[in-house]
């Protein structure tokens, strides 16, 4: 148990889900609610996660060993975790998380094939006690979500845009794992469908959070 | 099991054990009988663990959580031991190498108290199959190798020098409780004698292993 007052809610789905709009949305509304409300995504704007995102994203890394990268995407999360998530939940707050424990099972653990509890491990180590307290999943399929992607043009793509279909699939088979490990944890809602939608179902859902 | 040849030999001791000498003489001796040997330290010129090396000694990094140190040095660690010691192991190299898991459990997981056990989860991520074949833990007393420091003026002092003698006797105790737990794979040797006498009893050791 942990001992602050805040929820720590997290955000997971393959690339093109919606996540970032979802969450944006969700934002105005608990906020508007007047519920003390952030979002965050990993580094968050901390010095030492920064930094180690920067070793992790640059592309002269080529011989970087899928294990190293893991073990750094872990070392990041915990100091983001601490010196951002830890004392907003210690005021009170709602934080929103645009990924988190669970993208690196997806992708590392799953997808480049290290293993998921192998990574869950390393990841445990890393967080502690602040295991998400919801989780909500946006699910899509990833050829619909990499041709929204395709279609936003405003969007920067990133080094996972780049993966294969294949890579993709593979993220979107491990979310479907997760869900069945981690049925109270992790919320599913339906990504394919208007925006209005899905956020109004992420914010029910979160609401009757508070109701429990 | 693993598939190579070598032999995979670390060192490990507190402050001013004298590992570097002994190293460098073991070297010597191994080399002039024609075996073939490196010697290594981490983060061993590997581009990518000197990167995540200059995170962690930064010392403008004060907010550095203790979890995040330790997954770092387990991320470097990682990418010396694939990129530097596995390729020289699989042509049937002895690697001298200073310093390895040991260091970690001593350092992060007892001195400063994240726990052995749950160090050694992480670094069992890092290093895999590839735990040392044998660990050669140089003994002195903390007093008498801080002391050795203090006379070797060509010594440059690190930031591990500065902390309080209470810090290193506890290393000094985590280094015994590692010998009990690994008795087969460690071999200790009394440090407190002169270099002639360590080096002869450390190599007469690992002869021995080419014997087996």
């Amino acid at each position: 148990m942990r001992a602050d007052s805040g929820v720590f809610i997290t955000f997971e789905g393959c690339e093109g889900a919606g996540k970032s709009t979802v969450i944006e949305h969700i934002l105005n509304i608990l906020d508007s609610e007047g519920r003390r409300v952030i979002k965050t995504r990993e580094p968050g704007g901390i010095d030492i996660a920064e930094k180690i995102r920067t070793i992790i994203l640059n592309p002269e890394h080529i011989k970087m060993e899928e294990r190293t990268e893991a073990l750094l995407y872990a070392a990041a999360r915990r100091q983001h975790l601490m010196e951002k998530v830890v004392p907003a939940l210690e005021q009170g707050y709602i934080v929103l998380c645009d990924r988190f424990i669970d993208s690196s099972l997806a992708y590392q653990g799953y997808a480049r094939g290290i293993g998921m509890e192998e990574v869950y491990n390393i990841n445990e180590f890393a967080i502690g006690e602040y295991m998400p307290d919801r989780t909500i999943y946006l699910d899509i399929v990833p050829e619909r979500g990499l041709s929204r992607i395709h279609q936003n043009k405003e969007r920067e793509f990133n080094r996972l845009d780049q993966e294969t279909i294949e890579f993709h699939k593979k993220v979107f088979e491990a979310y479907h794992l997760l869900l069945e490990r981690f049925p109270n944890r992790m919320f599913k809602i339906d990504a394919d469908q208007s925006v209005e939608l899905v956020v109004d179902e992420a914010v029910t859902h979160i609401q009757s959070l508070f109701n429990d």
